[in-house]
Formats: C-alpha cells, sequence, structure tokens
C-alpha cells in the first residue's frame, strides 16, 4: 500500500510547527531558525499542499517597507516553484510581553487596540497570499485569578473583537471567513472559550455568525479530557468545522502537541473516519511541535509522519466501513436507526402519550452489541482486517 | 455572624440528595430508603426553601392511578405545612435497564419513544406543583465506542426531543422552561453536551430557544478540569443561566458530588460572587450525595452545611466587593478597563489601523498586579480581612 | 494469523468481571447473575487458562457449613472438567457497608478485625484451590477528607495487617503470595497506596518484604494520568511483578474497567512489549467490566476479545523487536547505550571530575531520533509493518 | 493578628522562583534578569530565612576562575549581611540543550557523565555556602516514547547516579543528604520517578538509603491527580520527607507554579496541619513562579503572600486542632482509633479467626460523622470558627 500524501489529500502545516526550536518553560533552543522558504521546499518534498503561518513566522516584529515587501516576494516566489497553497493564517498575540494579559481581551485597552491592528494587517497579507481562513486564537486570553478577570466584560470584548474583524473584511472584500480556536489552560490558567462547545456558542451571538467557524485542535480538546471526535461531530452539526489542527496529546496534562498518529489512536481514526465520511474538504492541519529530542532529520521525519499516519488510518476507516460484518454489525447495534426520527410523520408528543410499550422487560434485557462492533473497528485499526 | 438560612436565600435540594442510600459500583446501599415527607420537614427545619425531585424520587416506577394520587396528596400536603416549594423537577432516564444505551437518544426507536413519554409525564406532574424549571440530564445518552454511536445523528434526535418538549409545554400552557444539564463522562465513556459550552450551542439550534437554558452543576464542569466561574459567566452572557447545581468536586476524577464548600474553595467563592453580583434570581439548588460513611445524621448534617457554606460565602465576597482598598487594587489591575469598548464610538478597526502605539515598551514592561488582587480575594475568602 | 489463545497464554478472569450485572451509581442491574460453573466453562471454551474470585464471587456472604462445601465441590468440579486453574484469589473488602470507611484501615477497630479475619478465610480458600497469588485491593481504604484520616496511622494499619497476613499464611504453610493493588480515588476521594509507586515504597516497609509484590491494574495507574507502561517497568526493576490486571481506560476519569485494547492502545502495545521481552510468567488476568450496554453474548465477546487483543499485540511487538530497521533506528536513537554503566569500571565520581566534554556543541546540537523510532514502533502496531 | 514571618518559620525561596523572567512555550521573557544580591536583600527583608539555588542561578553557565569566585564572594557577602541562610542548593540538568534528553539517564553515556560532573561541581559549592540538602530534580528524565527509553536501564543508571552522588558526598565529608523531587510529566510526556510514591521506592534499592530522601512539590502531586497531603504523609511515615517545595496548581494540567496558598485551599491547609503536627522541622520552602502578568513589584508580592498563606493557614490549623468541638468530632468519628493496633498484645491472627462480630447489623449502620468533622475543618480554615 501507498501512503505517499498528493496534494489532493489538502495536507498543510504551520510554518511554527517545522520551524519550532524548542524553547519552552524548562529549556533552551535546541535547533536553528528555520528559513520559511526553506520549509516550503521541505514540505513541497514530502508532499504537503498548504503551509500556513502566524504573521511574525514570516516577517520579523518590526519589519517594514521594503524588507517585508521582499520577504514575501521570497516566499511567493518559493509557494510557486512548489505548488504550495496558503489556505490559512493566524495571528500571533501571545508571545510579545506586551500580550502577557491576552490580546483581544488583555485588561489594558491601548493592547486590545494594538491586537486588533496586528490581526488587521496579517488579515490583509493573509489575503493577498490567498488564504481562505483566518485562524484566532486567543491563547493569552485568560486568568489565573477569577479576580483579575471579568468574564461577561472578557466576552463582551471578544465580541466587539469578532464583529470588527467580521466587518474589517467585508470592508476590504476579502474572501476569508474567521476560525475559532478553543483551548481549555495553558499558557493561562484558564482559557476563555475553552472548547469547541464554548466556541460555538460564542459564535451564535455575533453579528455575522456566518463567517465564523470552529478551528478544533486534537490535542486541546483532549487536554479537558474530552473526546475530540464527538466535539468535531458537534462542529459539524452547527456547520462550523472551518479547518481542523490534527495532532497528538497522551492525556490531561500540559499542551504536547505531538505528531498526528503518536497521541490517542482510537480517537485518531475514528476522528479521520469521520472526516472522510462527513466529506470535509477544508485543509487537513498539522499544528504539532517536533520534541525536543530531534534534530533538523527528526523534524521532517514527523512532518512525514502525521501525513502518513492520516493515510494509514484513512484506508483503515475506509475499509472498516466497506465490510460486509461491520455492517451486519452496525444494523445489530442498531446504529443506524438513530437517524429515524422518533416520532414519526404526523405524530406530536402529545399524540404519543397513550401509547406503552409493549415488551418492556424485553427492551430492558436486549443489548446493543458495542463490544462486538468497538472490537471490529479496533481489529480494522490494527490492520488484522482488512 | 447568623448563617441561618431564611427562605429568601432560594435553597433547594433535590430528594435523591439525601435520599441517596449509597449504591455505587463498588458498594451496597447503606442508609435506608428516605420518605419524601420526612426529607421535606428535615429540609424545611434546616431553613430550605425548595425541594426537586425526579420522578422516581416520589413516585416509584409502576405506581399509577390512586395510589399516585395518594402519593402525590402526601407530598403536598407535606409542603403545604412546610412552606417548601418545588421550583424544579426533572426526568430519571437513567437508573431504569431499559436506558442503557440513553434515553433520547438511545440506537432504539422505542426506547426514544418510551423516555419522551416519561419526559411528558413527569412535567404535567412538575407544573401541577408549580415547578417552573424543568432540568433534562441525559446521563446515559452517550458511548463508550465512536463506532456504536452516530455524533451528529444523536444531537438530531436530542434537538428533535427538545423540540417536542418544548411544543408539548406550550400546547398544555405550562409555564415552564428547560435546562440542559451538561456533563463530560460517568455513566457513559463520553457524554452528549459534555459541558456548558457545548449545551449553549446546542441550544442556539432549536425551534424555542427561548424556552431552553443550562443547568451548570459545580462538578461537572470540574470533571473536565474547566473552571466552573468562567462556565457560569458564559451562561450569564448567553442569558441562559437557568438553574444552577451546587456541589463539590476535587479535581479531574469520578463525579464526587460532595456538599457544596467541600471541594474547590477558590471557585466556590468566586461562583457565589458572581451569583451575586449578577443578581442571578433562581434556585441555588444543592446537587449533592452524602458520602458512604455517613449515617442520618451525616446526611443532615451535611445538607445543613451546603447552606451554611453558600452563606459565609456570600458574606466573604461581599466584603471583598464592599473593600477600599480592594477597589483600589481592581483599578490598578484595570479590572473596570475590559468593560470599557476597545474601539470608541465612530471608529471602526479600518478607522484606527494608521494608528502606533506610543509607548509600546512601557505597555510590554506594565505588569497587572492580578497576584495582589488575588491574595486580597484570598484573605476576604480565609476571614482574615473583611 | 491465529489468535485462539491457548493455556500456555496463562490467561485468566475474575469472576466479578464476566459476572458484572452492572450495578453502578446511576444505574441498576442489566444482566442475570451469572452461575460460577457457568463462568468456568464459557472461560474455558474461550480458551482462558485461569479463574480468580473475590470469597463472596464464588461464596455467598453469610453460607456456611456443608452449603460452602457443596459450592466448593461444585466449582472445583468445574474447574478438573475444564482443566482451568485458579491462579488467584482475592477479598471483597468493599461491598459490604460495613466496610464504608475501610477494611485494614477503618477507623474502627471492630471492622478491621473483621476485615482480617475475612481475609484470613479466603486465604485458606484461595490455598485449598491452588492460588499462588493472594491480591489485595483496598479500595475503601481512603478518605474523602483529610480530618478523618490519619495518615500516618492509617499506613501502620496497613503495615499490621500486612505483617499479620504474611504471618498467618507461613503459619499455616501456604505457598501464597501477596500482591497489593494500587488505585487512586474511587470509591474514595483519595485511596491509600494510589500508585504502584506508593505501593512498591510500603512494601519496603514489611516484615516479609519478600512476600508482597503488586498488582498493578492498567486503568487505575492510567486514572492518575500516568503512564502504566513506565510503573510495569519500575515494579519489574524491584522485581515485584507479582501479577497484572489488563484492562482498558480512556483517561482521567472514573474506572472505566474497560476490555483489554479498548483503551489506551499505545500503552497497550508497549505493555504486551515489556511483559513479553521481561519474561513475565505470571498470569496475563483481565480484570473489566463488559460495559452495561451490553447482554450475555457481548459479555463472551468482551471477554474473548481481552485476549484476542493481547495476542494480536504480541505478534505486533515481537515483529517490532525483529526487524532490523528497528534494530537500526534502536542503535541510532542509543538505546541500549543507557544499559552500559555511565561510569567505567574503576571509575568513581570523584576520578572523572576533571574530565572536559571535547564537543559540547556536538553533543548539543546532536539528535535523538526518537519520531522515527516512534513512528516505526506505530506502523508495527498499525499492522503497517510486520 | 500578625502574620510576619520571623527567621525561626524557616521560609526558603529558590533564586529562579524570584528571579523568574518568565520566558515559556508561548511568550517570550517579561521581565529584566534579577541580580541574585537584590534577590537575597529583598527576601531578607521580607522576612525569608533562606535562599536555594541550582548552580547556573548564581554562576553563569561558563563560568570559571576568578569570576566564579568574584560572584560567591559577592553572594556569599549579601548572605552576611542579610543573615539568610543557604539550606538547600540543585543542579539545572533541563534547561542546557545537551539535557534534551535528560541528564543522569539520558541514552547518551557522554551526557550522564557531563550530568554527573556537574551536579558533583555544584554539590561542593552547596557544601561551602552551608547547604545540608541538595535536591535532584530529573525533569528532562523521561520519554514521549516508549520506543525509545528503556524503563529498567533508566532506573538502573538512576541508582548509579545516587550512589556516585553519595559516594562522593562521603567521600568529601559534606554534610549533605540527597532529596529526590519526583514530578509525573513536563517538560517531557512521562518522567521517570513520577510521583513519591515512585521515588520512595526507588530509595529502598539505593546502597545508601538513609542519604536520600524527597523532596515532594506540592503541584507535582497535584499534576497527577493526587493527594498532596497523603503522599506527604507517606513521606513522614517512611522518615524521608528531607525538605518541602510549596507553591499552588489548580488541578491536573501544565504545572503552574502558583503561589503557596493560592492553588487548592483546602490541601494546603491540611498540609500545613500535617507539617506542624508532625514538627517537620526542615525548610518550608518556596518553588513558585510569579505569573507573567506580574512586573518587579507583584514578583515581591507573590513571594510575600507566600509566606502569609502559610502564617494564616497554620494559625487556623493550630486553632483547628486546640478546639474541644473538635476533639469530640474527631472522637466520634473514631480518627484516634486508627492509632490503636488491631491486635491485641499477644494476639495474632490465627488467635482471632475464631471471633465472631456480635453486632454486625450495628456496625453496618454506623456512622463516621466525617461530614460534620469536615464542616469543622472547613469553618476553621475560612476564619469563621477560631
Amino acid at each position: 500500500m501507498d501512503y505517499r500524501p498528493r496534494p489532493e489529500d489538502r495536507f498543510s502545516f504551520g510554518l511554527w510547527t517545522v520551524g519550532w526550536q524548542g524553547v519552552n518553560t524548562f529549556g533552551a533552543a535546541v535547533r536553528e531558525p528555520l528559513d520559511p522558504v526553506r520549509a516550503v521546499h521541505e514540505l513541497a518534498g514530502l508532499g504537503a499542499w498548504g503551509v500556513s503561518f502566524h504573521d511574525e513566522d514570516l516577517i520579523p516584529a518590526g519589519t517594514g517597507g521594503a524588507e517585508r515587501e521582499r520577504i514575501v516576494d521570497r516566499f511567493t516566489k518559493a509557494l510557486e516553484e512548489t505548488g504550495l497553497v496558503v489556505p490559512m493564517a493566524t495571528t500571533n498575540l501571545f508571545s510579545d510581553p506586551v500580550f502577557r494579559d491576552g490580546g483581544f481581551t488583555s485588561n489594558s485597552r491601548r493592547v486590545r487596540r494594538l491586537a486588533l491592528r496586528k490581526a488587521a494587517a496579517n488579515i490583509d497579507l493573509a489575503a493577498r497570499l490567498g488564504a481562505r481562513t483566518y485562524v484566532c486564537w486567543g491563547g493569552q486570553d485568560g486568568a489565573e485569578s477569577e479576580a483579575g478577570k471579568d468574564g461577561r466584560a472578557a466576552l463582551e470584548r471578544l465580541r466587539e473583537a469578532f464583529d470588527a474583524l467580521c466587518g474589517y473584511i467585508r470592508e476590504q472584500g476579502h474572501d476569508l471567513r474567521l476560525a475559532v480556536e478553543p483551548k481549555p489552560n495553558e499558557p493561562r490558567g484558564d482559557v476563555l472559550l475553552p472548547t469547541v462547545g464554548h466556541a460555538l456558542a460564542f459564535i451564535s451571538e455575533l453579528e455575522h455568525p456566518e463567517m465564523v467557524g470552529v478551528n478544533p485542535e486534537v490535542g486541546h480538546e483532549q487536554m479537558a479530557g474530552l473526546n475530540v471526535v464527538h466535539g468535531v461531530a458537534q462542529a459539524l452539526w452547527h456547520g462550523k468545522l472551518f479547518h481542523i489542527d490534527l495532532n497528538g496529546q497522551r492525556g490531561v496534562k500540559y499542551d504536547q502537541d505531538l505528531r498526528f498518529g503518536g497521541g490517542d489512536l482510537r480517537e485518531a481514526f475514528f476522528l479521520v473516519d469521520l472526516l472522510e465520511r462527513e466529506g470535509y474538504a477544508g485543509p487537513r492541519h498539522f499544528d504539532f511541535k517536533p520534541p525536543r529530542t530531534e534534530d533538523d532529520a527528526g523534524v521532517w521525519e514527523s512532518a512525514r509522519a502525521c501525513m502518513r499516519n492520516y493515510l494509514i488510518l484513512r484506508e483503515r476507516a475506509a475499509a472498516f466501513r466497506a465490510d460486509p460484518e461491520v455492517a451486519e454489525a452496525l444494523e445489530a447495534s442498531r446504529v443506524g436507526e438513530l437517524a429515524e426520527p422518533t416520532l414519526g410523520a404526523g405524530e406530536s408528543l402529545s399524540s404519543v402519550l397513550g401509547e406503552r410499550e409493549a415488551d418492556l422487560e424485553g427492551l430492558r434485557a436486549r443489548g446493543y452489541g458495542f463490544e462486538r462492533l468497538d472490537q471490529l473497528a479496533t481489529e480494522f485499526m490494527l490492520g488484522v482486517r482488512g
């Protein structure tokens, strides 16, 4: 079987992923800075389709005028040479000390204004480079103490910010949608919009909800012990899966950003199964960090493996869904029966109130056969079947 | 200081809380069944204002006709004698083996119909007893395996169920609102609508969203490692805090249902602070389980302490908010500044794009003073100040 | 490939696993009681080698005299007919309300004495049935409040209990070793000896440490977010892996007791790899609970899958270890170099203090190639290779 | 009440705590470097008694000869001027990229030798400055993949390292003991010796176990969802609490290193209660990180609050223990009864086997009154009583 990625697989990577130098709370940089142009060429060579960036991944803070243009030109040239596209971009509103209390919801109004301007500037660049999605991760928008942050005011300001960004995009005529990226905590003790659910709810209050969706990150949901497959399913149900960040996490702990397939394999399998069955057409975007133990070769090994694992799991999920024994087991578990409306045509709750269950004891005793079904899934996952 | 509860404090308890006999996965019943009428009298004696119930807390399954009426009359008489009200009721869609795969989203259509009828029947009783809120907790609506449950279909069926219940309530002319109670897991591996956020998002898709809000439970949010104060603040921001379940949880583990004040004290303090400052007017409902180590005396001790802890924390929060040094610290932390719109009247994002921050270095260096503020809060919490 | 279990695979099951009726905090029994004799025959039919039990799994509480003998005879006959052995037994010191505050460490001295006598009685039966390991799980030995339990006194009493049990076993001449089963919480808020580490440390303080080892349970370590492979490796390093409970858990939450292979696949793979490479010769004991959604057929499906998954993963791990590319990758990652003593023969720390690293920059830059290695492991796990 | 710290309170701080500049995975430095001499003066001014350091907190890497002496002299002078002592020191075996796969258990033997030499060099300085405890935290000693690290070999190498260090200390005649600091994860996916329990077990295998104890860190145990009070109680039971790191953590998530009292208040209260009742005579060492939101003033505010919270809780715990109603409640909960041996003088398990519990039903029904007791503790904690 051939697991080589092709452009139609729509695999994309953030510049900050392969370019991560390894700085964290407990360790200094272990790798040299990575030239974005080299990143584009390497990723293209591995079979990726797209590349994404924070403003400062491409253009160092403070760079202006001619130098900025030179950088963009050089990057554009690399894209042209390789055929890579820029499906998404995002703003870095967390690294600079000025954002130590957040960007759009910093207690400081001056910081909030600065954050808005910074986002707008990169939105223009994103549009210029052809991006169709603009991700917003407000990693510093949170608090360690409930005393220091007014929760409702924070949501008000966040709404103001999204409404302002949507207004700006419309005004500029950009063909761009926003995607909110939730995260429960880290670097702040608690982060605003901690899960896919909170983000979806938030979006429903915006002036232009149709312009805003979510960008779930596998590991972020799992950091709250939540099942990412369920979260993505709900996002799809709301019609709001605008983008997705694929990576790996091993349980409730610090944000690991492992390569896709390097974390919870079971959820990875069912996530790929869900995306493919639902016909999700957006980028399969990898947002991971090659561990600090890796040198340059390990970085690319790790990137390659993200795509390869997706393709392996896609093949496995397809085989699972095509198998006759699985079809029979799904039927026995009545999985399809859940798609049937509970009330029939013309029925209302009051019209069925008098109904009595004919065989309550039988219904109580009836098993659902989920263990057989899940074991079949496990065996397809593991390649014992299929 | 007097911490005796009064009716205007609006403290209520579920019959199933003080009546819990202590059965769990690893242990048999440790206490005798509790007569609901005795529960009403005891709770009234402790200063509670209301009592809530699942259908079967009051009326054993299978009871009908005259016996059902006798039970309701006896219960009503106890309410009259004590002045206790029934602000809320809910359906037990989890204990009976028939709900082993859920109620409204069981794969079995027959079970789903049965669940709807069961809910409707108790909604009528709830309305008759004067309840204004009807809580829906779908504890068995979830899955251990992603293979056995179609996530989108489950949400479709849940929407159908809520639309049907709202339709029924409108048709019957009941003055009743629904409140969704989220929970991340247990008894199912993953539960549908795992957090306040997911529930709020779900509600936005209903036919009558105005009739449905949320019933956050302190411990349920904390089981996902989420800050319950943030979750409740978001519910309030959406205008959806219809009810609240107060209890205690000590971290990410099984559902502990400790008494209020027996879990995370810091979040308990800030939650009371939030509810009181926001003028939340609904019941302060305790949904806890007196530990299995307690006998009958311990049950009532535990119930009493729930209310007492609320009153202690309410007093402390009020003192915190009234203190001049706190006011000064809030000002220094610019907490109030977050309530100011980021853009001024007449400004749009494009109109401020050219603005430059005059003192970026100063803004970077500026501290927010949250440690001082949080320490003040800690000292009010601990009664060192105030 | 044939994944049918054989006796030499040493697969065993607790009577309480396939016999679980499904009672938990939120749900009533969903399955009929299971006759232990039927359990023996079914397990034998599936290819199991052994069966284990709590006293009351086999002999209902309060049964004495002739009836007790009749039950034991009937069970013994089933063992003889099927060839199943009893490698392990254990005491139920948790279900009965008398153990609501624990067994060996209940605050009540009368309860502690009762617990000791109960354990001793079943130790005699265990020895009679040929068991070589006696597991001690003190699930109720813990606390919800630090005020109610003196931690040091609890450890004193636990030591007294283990010393007494060891004394008793020696006195009776039983060929039996004890194995402590750690668990972090549930049913108590915090449980004594929460992890493999705490249990190993405890054992070092006993009068007969050589008679006592640990019985790690996969899910119990994972409930604390710990890597069970690391925990078992440490138990092996101490020479203390006397028994093991294999099952599945999906993250930090309530005790799920999923079938082996139904939880974290990555740790399951590396655990089997470790047990097989280390030549662990004890029982592969499954301690799981068939989910409440299953009927009788699902129970046996689930038991069958536990063994099958072990065999699949054993085959995969063996292929991984036999592969030349893996050998090369292990070498590149210097995995074997960790087995070399850091100091050479005749060296002491003071003798090497003057040594200088010749190429510090080179050493800093050197990658460890773990991503390549872990991806190879992932591909063997998934059956893409091997 | 006066909560000003005095030297006899034995409060100490790491140079790296107040000196933390705020670099983490998602953010750049927010504060200027802090001169160790200024740190000494500030801490002394706040009432601290001691200061601790990693080698590089005091002496930048690569500094040698005269410059090193100048730094040590300047530091010593500050100690003399302020009266501050150096009760503990430790080695930084994590920041330098060379330790990207660990120190004592790096797969690279050259790195392991370098780590040993680095530790020995700082041990000499620690002894020279009067330290009596030397902490070993092997934060990078762990793995993201089970494939890349041989668990047993890692423990072998760690034993070799501790034996070598103990040998070196004895050879040099230093009056110094080692203290192992456990941590479950971060910066590595899983860290070796993840909890107090694992460290205690490890120590029992050393050549000189009497020279090695543990240094539990409040937040590290809580990152595994474990109760730190229970862990410290077990360390005390083993006679191994050589040092303690006090800080705050809010649940299972990234390592927060909040100020003491800024995390779980309930466990903070019971931890102080335990340390004081047990007469723990070692340093009360604060290992925290002033949040990135703080400027220089916030750093000292935060340090001051650590000590103040300890003193507040110490006072509260003392009042709790002195209260007659508490004494009565402890008696009712039979807390003291756990200190009574289960078997009487001259009794053995076999001698009591024939005993029958006279009132089993009574024993089953008997409650333990823990809710009342815990509520009393809560009220002392909150200052409502006492």
